[in-house]
């Protein structure tokens, strides 16, 4: 899981796109910042929001943030248009090789997800199996049935199975430039033309 | 122009709901709020962005920013889906009666709307006329024109007169709910079916 506040150190929050590869984020950030070079499409990744209860000015022209909170994100991380299209996704990591647990992702991201989806928006996760290296882009749809299940008493399980992610997502191209082509899955699978 | 970091006291970083007419950018979020609970649109507003320097662990699960700055802002303020579509803009309110300044937005925001138009999204300004209490919707290719011709030594101007909004740009429709009817615009005068 990547982007929970208390766990980041202040330094990662600068994009260092020298050390791509380094983390999830910065190869996501590093693909959206191709993407938007070469006119394919426009995807940031949103502030980490913060509260902030004072500020002090040491210069006139100078806000100084004194004290302040990272706030837990109402939605997810990236967003952007492709093609016309409205994308919203965010990204998980999981050491586990057999399953992403559903933990990971927090129900306000699920209400916000579902949302887009009546939108007519493309919403995903891309989810990092880091023990296999592999990245899988995994529609929303496929999610929220396991989201669902997961409060059936009978069949219900707090994860998604990795032979899911193998069987039934989409495995997303590793390479140089770009460095996470998860919109060539996003124009081949999920586009309805 | 809101959203000005130096200008903004750190009490009003919290959207307070019962204050509806304060100010342009709580108008705007308590429309978005509407428009989602409706199932009409999902639109955001970002983050500031923040610049950490500094974080104390005053008790082992919390994160204390001790040290922090506001950064300008890369991209505009709110977006979202609507309708399937990219919806992207920023808010700018003017004192003048006359006309918008073009300094009120910055050159990247510029860069950003129209990489946004270029992809198929749907780009604007809302912007409001403090004097007459009036909020139009500035389509980016209006915007563009005037921004373009501001280096123009022989008709450059640094601002877009107040009689181009009226004339060919959108009213805003005021109310109570939603406060400030944007997508009501959009869908009838921006959207080609």
């Amino acid at each position: 899981m990547i982007n929970y506040p208390i766990k980041r150190a202040p330094q990662q929050k600068q994009t260092n796109y020298a050390n791509l590869g380094m983390t999830l984020e910065s190869d996501i950030e590093s693909t959206n910042l191709f993407y938007l070079n070469q006119k394919i499409a426009v995807i940031h990744k949103k502030p980490t929001p913060v509260q902030v209860v004072n500020v002090s000015y040491p210069a006139r022209n100078k806000a100084k943030i004194t004290e302040a909170y990272y706030k837990t994100p109402s939605t997810t991380d990236f967003n952007g248009v492709f093609e016309g299209k409205y994308i919203d996704f965010d990204a998980k990591e999981t050491n586990s090789k057999t399953s992403m647990p559903l933990k990971n992702i927090h129900p306000h991201q699920m209400e916000h997800l579902e949302n887009v989806s009546l939108q007519g928006g493309i919403a995903f996760l891309i989810v990092h199996f880091k023990q296999y290296n592999e990245y899988y882009l995994l529609p929303f749809h496929i999610l929220e049935m396991y989201w669902k299940q997961q409060y059936d008493k009978e069949k219900g399980r707090k994860s998604i199975p990795y032979n899911v992610f193998k069987e039934q997502t989409y495995l997303i191209p590793f390479g140089y430039q770009p460095r996470l082509d998860y919109l060539s899955v996003v124009k081949k699978y999920l586009i309805k033309s």
